[in-house]
Parts: structure tokens; C-alpha cells; sequence
């Protein structure tokens, strides 16, 4: 297997593509499939459209669903922080994407991105690892 | 690594149960894991029971929280398509289900649906790639 | 692959910490990718920080997000159940986690938790099956 680790900043964007770095890590490779795994517990991965508008439209909507409020038992850092806890039961934080010669097998509009609300925290990592097979 | 691709024609329904097509590539393969990896920005796969009305049910669920209006910034196609562009955010298109003796290990109750409430585009791609161990 | 089957059970939590159990699993096993499966068409696994009240956020949320009602064509067994069956098209019960030197690369936060707010089966199987590479 092998492995690598992408350090994401998310300090300008709540949603960040990735797609690039993803790519460039399977490139060269044999057939097999690739583990993208967030090693946080307030982000996810999602699998979009970018450049389009869908990235503020899909954290709209989780405003919507899991509203910055008061609400939420667990407390601490920044107002809203409860929230965050709850997005990687939504937006997994683990996916997995078929590699094909050395390729992404994605869609045309398909990109890999990051799902962080949290904004306590803009270094964020994401682990790499592609068994082959 | 094992590969193939399904057409999936999403004209009548906006949940099309797969699992008949899923189980027979897998059928008389060795022990695996399988990805199931729709190709489109606007559709997901779940699973869930089919059959007796979940699928409605999850519709009318994601018509809910991903309302079909113009809320969106991403627009373009048929009212509501903004909405269709957020939904794999929440119903991811990476799936792996394990393969067992060239079976499916599903529970009971458990059916392989693609997900997809974009009406502009009937005819969706969905790859199957099963990597054995 | 390597594999076994996890018994959990949900009596008592509708969120139930299962790392210690998988953790166990691969714990000795070389580097890997392991796929964690609830075998239910009414559950989800989710990786969120548990033991600060996250747990509880989420079945909040999910409630709030599919409210346990009368309004689900798919009915049976107690009030809400039509819910329970649109769960795991939002929370997934199919999860990969990478395997390095026989650990979980989880982040420092992270448990695997399954998801199950029916309360009508306490008893659950989950499927751990590890593909080595």
C-alpha cells in the first residue's frame, strides 16, 4: 500500500478542492483503489462540482441542517462549534475512488474536496493510501 | 483489479435499485472489496431498503433539506438543479460494499440504489471495481 | 481478506462507540484497507469525537433532519420507523478506514460509532473485512 499525507490549509475556504494533489499522488500507478481519509472529526469529503457556486450552496445547506446555534451539547471554541462535530456524520470524512492507469476514475464535473466549517482550525490533514491490485 | 461499467437509465425513477446488476459482476469472483462509484455530480448511491416506499420517502427527505428553489448560486438547467449539484455531499457517489465468496455480503433487507433527482440527464454511468485479496 | 463479524448492541445508545472492537481487529494485520459494514437497511456508521455530547447532537440533528412522524409511505413496527429507513442514505453503513502496522489511522478525535435510532432490534451485525496490500 502506499501512502502519503496532504496538508490542506482552510484558513481562505470552507470548501477546498484537492482534486490536483489526489492525482497527482496516484499518477504512475498501477490499477487499484484509493482511501481519501480526513484525520479530523469536524471535516468531510465531498465529491462535486467546483468553480460553480456549489461550494457555498453546499455550506449553505449544511447551515440549514445543522444550524450554528446554541443548541448543541457539545461546547467549546467558537459559537457553533457544536455544529462542526456533527458535519463528518453527514459528510463522511473517508471515501474511496477507483484509480485506473495511473488515473482518477472520476466523472467530468467530479472533483475531491475538503468540508471544513470549523474555523478554529485551518491546517488540516488528509491521508492518501492506494492499494493496488 | 476487476472493472466494468453500468448504464443506468434514470428516466423512470429517481432511486433505481441496482443490486441485481452488482451481484451478477461480482458472481463467482474471489473475496474482495468492491467499489460502486457513480460518474456524475449530481447523483449518489445509498442503501436502503427498496420496495416499500423508501424510496419516496427518501425523495421527499431530500426535497426537504435541499430544497428545489432558487436559493442556489449554482444555476443553470431546469429549476431546482442547484439543489441536485449539493446532494452528493450528503448522498455520497463512492460506495464499497465486501465480496465473499462471489457474493454481495448485504444484510437482509439491504438493496444497492442509485440516487439521483436530476431530471435533464437520463442516463447515468456507474463503475464497478473489485479488487480481490 | 481477512474478516469477521462485530455483535452490537444498541439497547442502551443509539450511537454506539464500536473503535475499540475494530481497533482489536487489525491490530498484528500488515498495512491494509478495511472496510467496516453494517449489515441493516435502519443504520448508519458515522467517525465523530465521541464523549462530549456529540452523540446526542447527532440523533438531534437526524430527527430534526427526517422527523420521526407520520409522514413516510413506508410503514411498520413503531411511530417514526419510516425514518429510521431513510437514515442510511444520509449516514452511510459502509465505511473504509486505512490500516498502517496493524492501527487505525484515525485522527486524534475520531471513533467509529454506529448509528441506529430504531429502536425496535437491539442486536446488530457489523462486518469488519481487511484487504491487505
Amino acid at each position: 500500500m502506499k501512502s502519503t499525507e496532504l496538508s490542506v490549509d482552510t484558513s481562505l475556504q470552507q470548501v477546498v478542492d484537492i482534486t490536483d494533489d489526489v492525482a497527482g499522488f496516484v499518477r504512475g500507478a498501477v490499477d487499484g483503489l484509493l482511501s481519501v481519509f480526513a484525520l479530523h472529526a469536524t471535516a468531510g469529503l465531498a465529491l462535486i462540482e467546483t468553480g460553480s457556486g456549489t461550494e457555498e450552496d453546499l455550506v449553505a445547506t449544511l447551515k440549514s441542517v445543522i444550524p450554528r446555534d446554541d443548541r448543541y451539547l457539545h461546547r467549546h471554541g467558537s459559537k457553533g462549534h457544536g455544529a462542526d462535530h456533527v458535519v463528518p456524520a453527514l459528510v463522511s470524512p473517508s471515501l474511496v475512488i477507483p484509480v485506473k492507469g495511473g488515473r482518477l476514475t472520476l466523472g467530468t464535473w467530479q472533483r475531491v474536496v475538503l468540508v471544513d466549517l470549523n474555523s478554529d482550525n485551518p491546517r488540516r490533514r488528509v491521508r492518501l493510501d492506494l492499494l493496488s491490485g
